[in-house]
């Protein structure tokens, strides 16, 4: 029996949550919905369609409550997290946004294909679609990944997105669909005006890319992007059919940094970990239960929430530790719950194998992080 | 099926590696198994114990592997890993290098002491000795941990430890059995002789706790510690009686920085990481399949073995990717493998949930990761 097995029979008992072994990884219920509605609200207002990414909760609950909000689909940054997705079930617009392209891949792209309704992948290169179009017996959407200037994967210029165009209409197989552009640099610039000026630059980029593409006969259908950062941007560009937005469901505190909603009802910190204090033998410190393997390593440390004193701040101390400082009041006690804001989301949620979902000190359920680890 | 599933057909079938699925974390036996031996043939030398830890490795195959080379036992960091490497089969001697404190956890480790031969575990604080005590209806053995400069687990000076062996001799079930003493902090000093200095000054304060506890009748049969980094010093000690020893199972880059064996043949590197090419769209660099969550980031980026010509350099770019700068020669092509040497190997195993075994370009075995996510 793993550890998160063991906690199912607390399931609805008053007071549950403070009896889960730690770490634990907890989603704040209501906030999450209030989160997913926000945003479905958003897009609808905007008339844009919604297709958030997966890669940040890596969840097929998530996903399903995302769709019945209204999303056209779902984003997997890998086919992994695809294939994870379809074999819980949720198989309905999904679009892998980095390429596939090793042989073995490729093969497993192919049944999954069909199986998924309405699969669609980006392609950055005319060999990588080349293969595809090989390899897949039945059709296969497809989106030409642009590259705004991270030069991580899409093509470099709008020369090259024509010829992949060309490359795209040589394969039976191959349908294309339109471009994807997401701007992953802008998204965490704080100022909503210097982050609006940033996407103004990169959005007159891609109106060149898409007129020369028209001027090809290959006029977007679909014109998939944005994040978190820029939705609000995004939207009022004309540009974008539809929004792969992902943190919005969590909101880690890169994101809260930033100001997203100009003054609307901001997104909510829905995710955190509960730790307990392992050791407490010195002065103005304790130790949490919690480090590496608790929490992604890539951004800055986790924010304390709540269980310790205002000020309190974490430091990481090795795979299993952190430390919590506390610069005045009182230092909690062996076994004492202290929860801390997730801090980039994406990689927290790598390392846990269930969420545990809670409304206030109520454990209501515990879900499986459905694609956790399947990063091929 | 997972993708580690897929990969079994493979095994023994020649050129096999470079058909796995990308990221893929490696494992190089023979060199593991050279590192196995040449550690436990330094033990016995120097007539220490060995209880190798396995936050490094989190794999019952590989515990197996140490036991069958001598070890007395198996070190893990939580009680959750000792939990996994039970439910696998390995048993004998586990000892639980960090406090168990709250109610569930102590809970779980009364059953798991009641199934598994010779479990031990620290103490770090009075009231934690009472509450084991009170919750294990069997003998438990213990250990005072002892804090070297850390403050992160352990008592802070030679009087609490007195205090504390005082509080476990008041519980029947508790049994003393010796100290713990881990010097993290002297672990990665990257010369032998500043090394060796560091860990003089940390010898004179253990000889002082172990002389206290000897006058309150206290003189430990078992002193646990020593890392990859000072284990040829600390067995110069006359003060360890085993060694606590992780790494060198793998040998991460932060400690194949360091002059560990005086000349002596070294530990090799027996972890990597198999990755990819996905995109190759930009001058004099290409992008792999390998980001935040297939190595660890709490350490230096992952150094490139082969693949990519001599200086090639990998940068991160976020969760699935990662960047190859190839400052002079051929760029590798798409979906070319490019292998990498795992940074910090304890979180970096953690991301998986299975090793893949090679010998040469040979894929000869899948292993579980036993106790990944296994942190509570």
């Amino acid at each position: 029996m793993t550890d998160d097995e063991m906690h199912a029979p607390l399931i609805g008992l008053p007071g549950s949550r403070a009896r889960l072994n730690t770490p634990v990884l907890v989603i704040d219920r209501p906030a999450l919905e209030r989160n997913i509605a926000r945003m479905a609200g958003f897009s609808a207002e905007h008339g844009l369609k919604l297709r958030p990414h997966a890669k940040t909760h890596k969840s097929a609950d998530i996903a399903r409550m995302q769709l019945a909000a209204g999303a056209v689909g779902i984003c997997c940054a890998k086919l992994g997290e695809a294939e994870a997705l379809a074999d819980a079930g949720v198989t309905r617009g999904l679009h892998i946004t980095s390429p596939v392209v090793s042989a073995p891949a490729i093969a497993r792209l192919a049944a999954l294909n069909a199986r998924a309704q309405d699969l669609m992948l980006v392609v950055d290169h005319p060999d990588n679609a080349a293969a595809l179009g090989v390899a897949c017996t039945q059709p296969l959407r497809v989106l030409i990944d642009v590259d705004p200037g991270i030069r991580r994967t899409g093509v470099a210029s709008a020369a090259a997105a024509v010829a992949l165009l060309a490359a795209i209409r040589a394969q039976p197989m191959l349908r294309y669909c339109g471009v994807q552009y997401y701007c992953g640099m802008q998204q965490h610039i704080a100022g909503f005006a210097d982050r609006a000026a940033a996407m103004a630059d990169r959005a007159d980029y891609l109106r060149g890319v898409i007129a020369a593409l028209s001027q090809a006969d290959g006029a977007p259908e679909i014109v998939s992007g944005g994040g978190t950062g820029t939705h609000r941007i995004d939207a009022t560009l004309g540009l974008f059919t539809e929004l792969q937005v992902g943190s919005y469901v969590f909101m880690d505190s890169q994101y809260a940094a930033c100001d997203l909603t100009e003054g609307e009802p901001p997104f909510e910190t829905a995710l955190m970990v509960d730790s307990r204090v392992v050791s407490a033998n010195a002065q103005g410190m304790a130790t949490l239960d919690a480090g590496y393997k608790a929490f992604a390593t890539d951004a800055e440390p986790p924010r304390v929430l709540t269980g310790a004193p205002a000020g309190s701040q974490y430091f990481f101390m090795g795979d299993e530790h952190g430390a919590l400082l506390v610069p005045d009041g009182r230092v909690p006690g062996l076994a004492e719950v202290v929860t801390l804001a997730a801090p980039h989301c994406d990689p927290t949620v790598n390392l846990y194998d269930c969420y545990h979902v809670v409304e206030g000190d109520v454990l209501r359920g515990i879900w499986p992080v459905t694609a956790r680890g399947r990063s091929r």
